[in-house]
């Protein structure tokens, strides 16, 4: 697989706390120069980004990040915010309060609304797979497909630990044909990109992949 | 200082990302028993916590938590939601990003923005002590104070580092008289609160003290 196909797959991603303008316009450059899907930024960066970005990459931001316990009011002004400010995609975190707890039909309704806010716009469904059992994954995998959302996505990258392989496997073993696998967090290099790709990722969350090219290029 | 006096100034806290409402309500069963200032807890709770307390604690939770870098008008929108639930208490984190950049005036706009919308309770702004230079500090204890916000509060315990006591006195010194502090992560003795509290503390964010006090009674 040759670089400009896993580039083709990266969310270049940049949500540090402390990120400035600056910052995300560096980002935004080097996603336009290197060709991938997206870049993943935070919501207050999405307007600006939209204008300067100016058609050339899509905008992706989060929602209910990273913790997920926002009430789902919360997360659906959240989304509709990001898409009055132009974000062409949506990176939600799910309620894993309600997994925990087994209330399913809550994690249904969350995931049903946090779809129709998001109409037109691709839809990612972060589970943190960290925190979760096999189980609970398995189950998330069923109502993400049934919700209608676009992408499962394993990790926010703020919690006890990233993507692994076992996990994109299990996801994309579990979701629906509908249903494309993002794998983010701790993805640091080309070798690792390949891997997560051959093991069902169609995205991957990462900062380091063009990183690693544009340090190479120099 | 005995106990009890400690006690009075506890948010007993519970923001983990897996907690259950069976979670939710030992931590009020306790703040109650114990004496606390109130329970800190997510605001997917909120609604379920007013109703299970009735009265007898005071209901705090978190907005643009943890990250602070959510869009202005997803936090006011939060505050309103979790007012309306019946919260008498909002801790909201700044954004970290606009203070990095110096762009003062958006965290000014963002600070009275919140005053306002969290009018007639009681509004904690969360700074991130462990992101900041001093001076970046110190010049938010100037803007808290004008924004007429009840308290700043050190950090948010999910970043690099929690509560630290020369932290507590620098806030302290740099606030005006309107402004109490609240420190927050990593408090984890009866010994350490005293010492908070002795640098200046009015409030400490912690679940580990009624937890203490609750295993010696057993």
């Amino acid at each position: 697989m040759n670089d400009k196909d896993i580039l083709k797959k990266v969310d270049h991603t940049l949500l540090e706390r402390t990120a400035t303008w600056e910052d995300i316009k560096v980002i935004i450059d080097d996603a336009i120069s290197y060709g991938t899907a997206s870049v993943c930024i935070p919501p207050n960066f999405v307007g600006r980004a939209v204008d300067y970005a100016a058609g050339r990459m899509s905008i992706c931001t989060v929602i209910g990040f990273p913790n997920g316990y926002s009430t789902t009011a919360s997360k659906i002004f959240e989304t509709v915010d990001a898409i009055e400010n132009g974000a062409s995609e949506v990176d939600c975190v799910i309620n894993v309060c309600d997994v925990k707890a087994g209330d399913w039909d809550s994690v249904r309704a969350e995931l049903n609304a946090l779809r129709e806010a998001s109409a037109g716009r691709i839809l990612k469904i972060i589970i943190e797979c960290c925190l979760l059992t096999d189980d609970e994954k398995i189950k998330l995998c069923k109502l993400v497909t049934e919700s209608g959302a676009d992408f499962i996505k394993t990790s926010t990258g703020f919690s006890t630990g990233g993507a692994t392989l076992d996990d994109v496997k299990l996801l994309r073993q579990n979701v629906g044909s509908s249903v494309k696998v993002k794998a983010a967090g701790g993805i640091s290099s080309l070798e690792d990109a390949e891997k997560f790709i051959e093991a069902g990722a169609d995205r991957l969350g990462t900062s380091r992949i063009v990183k690693i090219l544009k340090s190479t290029s120099d």
